[in-house]
């Protein structure tokens, strides 16, 4: 817990990952502990292309606890914040009252300013809350020298949260217990396993705002059979089939997987009533592209994934990553330019066969993405050690730099 | 059975009529005799808006079977046409032989000319099968003097052609034998037990060509883990359900059933694999007008229900079918003039107040319908008594005016 000397400061900086998952997570059975009806299995996105940065000091003349994000100061009153807050200061008062001896006794009962930014638009609609509820209980518990399980308390302030506290391939337990704790995430492999997975984010544009996930989630519970099957049936198997891909690095068997278990989820927002859509006529033609390129190769070479948003997530590996992009570009005319279409880790150009185009049969849809994030596994949070990169100044103010992209 | 002087032929028309359901028919379990996993129930419409006309004649001196559709010769050796035709000439047969003495003899050994038109464009997507299969098998069974359960026969042409045979509500009862035969549709009440109910036929441009629905629901009976528990556990409660809103004319009721069950449709359409889209965006925007419609006034006043493609189906009360045609003008504005954008039964004009206008808030979608049907339900199959509507001339071949509209 660095120290500032300036007004008895403490300040720490801290980065969490975005996680897209491949088991989807939707319906909680308790909505206050934000208890899963099923497990869920994600790959957490390398922080270099995604990521939330949060700084958080601690001082005893701050007055009260206040939050700024991406720019803006929001209510720190709400009561997934108030979650996280509350219970690392909790964990933080049980080890100091247990005696560990590098705990500092006066930290926790200070007031904290935090400020978090993300390093992508959030207009891309990439679901934000998981790197930011993960950066957020990170980066209190460096504050407050808490150690041990994090992803129970991460996951009070948004389930898939929990997931974004690991690298590489994680899933998150349901559990049993009616008071949570044997619901939290671990590592399955970590992002070094599987060197060779590479991941593209599709930015579709959304016509329409779509329902949020949490009132989403709680109407499937309230009125889909096919959401409660899902969970009690198909899921659990499911899981153990994922994890025992994932080991194998089958990408067929993995992509195949991940793409039923996404239409599944789509599906159960579909029996909802009234009826959820997050796939639009885009995503719809980016799912009939993947299946016609993958059927003209006869093996599954790309996989999709959509979370609720019309958003595609691609898995594939590093070796089709060039053709494929050039796939997109062709079926999906942008207006940007070519560098500006691709964004994040290089890809090389290729040509396209004209076979290939051919047999993909689709006529062109124009602008209806508007670019690809080109990224890969990654690791979980990590500590930012040079303080000129801190959020907030000495004065415990955001700095003129921390406003949003 | 008619007999004309001329060439010793004999000549009988009939009309069948189109059914739209409101618990889905969607998989077999056995596809030789089209035997479905689970049962279905729907509304028979009015001939007077859709139907099927059939004129079929036998003669000693055709050489062989043929076939006329909408004006133009299909191949009559199509499997599911032959499997309609062998079953009726051996029920022919059979009565034959059981020493029936109004049998005739002679005709079931003729080969017989086809010719069947629709009312309604083939363009609009309606699905025309069930009628077309339904006027084949009831024409035939005139002609031979065949009687009893015919919708057997007619199931092993479309399943859902059986519920055509009869008017008002019918439910196809799935049987449980192997060999089909107790596997039939049976009328639950005639079309004039709820007179109120009014159908609105909202025919929407499909932008691409959907998945046929025999290989779509083989895919889905192959692939769709939900597919499966929607038809052994959800379908039998909602049978049993929605006979008992129907007899209790409970619209509110009728109409939330049936769009649950509609969207549960395409939900196992999503969860097939490779999926399959039959609601494009502009059906989800008729969706989401429909919710916020009943919403407005806190009751179901309408819903819709949704078959292999695009196209709403809007079941209502007549109380409410002017103002909800006014919305549906309103927000889908259309190309058409005012009389052309609702055909069928006339429907009185409406105002729309400014208040439900500001509470639907949506975006007026431009020409995303091309037009409504509006329509009611109906009876079964009938004769055609008057010669001159014959599609036949006496020489056995389509008459000039038995071309497709």
């Amino acid at each position: 817990m660095p120290v500032n000397s300036h007004q008895n400061l403490a300040m720490v900086t801290c980065t969490a990952p975005v996680n897209i998952a491949v088991v989807k997570y939707w319906g909680k059975r308790n909505e206050d502990l934000i208890l899963p009806i099923n497990s869920s299995l994600s790959v957490t996105l390398h922080q270099e292309q995604l990521k939330t940065t949060t700084t958080i000091a601690c001082s005893r003349s701050f007055l009260q606890d206040r939050i700024w994000l991406n720019g803006k100061e929001e209510d720190i009153s709400c009561p997934r914040l108030q979650s996280c807050l509350q219970e690392i200061r909790r964990l933080a008062r049980k080890r100091r009252n247990t005696g560990d001896p590098t705990s500092d006794i006066s930290v926790v009962s200070h007031k904290v300013h935090i400020c978090s930014v993300n390093n992508f638009p959030t207009a891309a609609g990439l679901a934000s809350s998981a790197a930011g509820y993960a950066c957020l209980v990170y980066t209190l518990s460096q504050l407050f020298g808490v150690e041990g399980e994090l992803s129970t308390v991460a996951r009070q302030g948004s389930g898939s949260a929990c997931r974004s506290l690991y690298g590489g391939f994680v899933q998150w337990k349901m559990g049993e217990r009616s008071d949570g704790k044997d619901s939290f995430a671990e590592q399955v492999e970590s992002e070094s396993y599987w060197p060779e997975l590479r991941v593209l984010i599709l930015v579709v544009s959304a016509e329409q705002k779509s329902v949020g996930s949490t009132s989403g989630m709680h109407t499937s519970v309230e009125t889909s059979q096919l959401l409660k099957y899902r969970a009690d049936v198909v899921v659990p198997c499911r899981m153990e089939e994922m994890i025992r891909v994932i080991r194998q690095r089958d990408f067929p068997a993995f992509g195949e997987l991940t793409m039923k278990d996404s239409n599944q989820f789509h599906a159960t927002c579909l029996d909802t009533y009234p009826p959820i859509f997050y796939l639009n006529n885009v995503s719809h033609r980016i799912i009939s592209l993947v299946h016609r390129y993958n059927q003209f190769y006869g093996e599954t070479r790309v996989a999709y994934t959509f979370d609720a948003g019309p958003n595609a997530v691609i898995y594939t590996l590093q070796e089709h990553v060039p053709e494929f992009v050039q796939v997109v570009r062709h079926f999906f005319p942008s207006e940007a330019n070519g560098s500006e279409f691709v964004r994040g880790l290089p890809v090389c150009s290729a040509d396209l066969s004209e076979e290939l185009k051919r047999d993909l049969n689709m006529e062109p849809t124009q602008k209806g993405i508007h670019y690809i994030i080109s990224t890969k596994a990654g690791p979980g949070p990590c500590v930012v050690e040079d303080p000129n990169l801190h959020l907030l100044g000495v004065d415990g103010l955001p700095k003129k730099s921390a406003v949003s992209d």
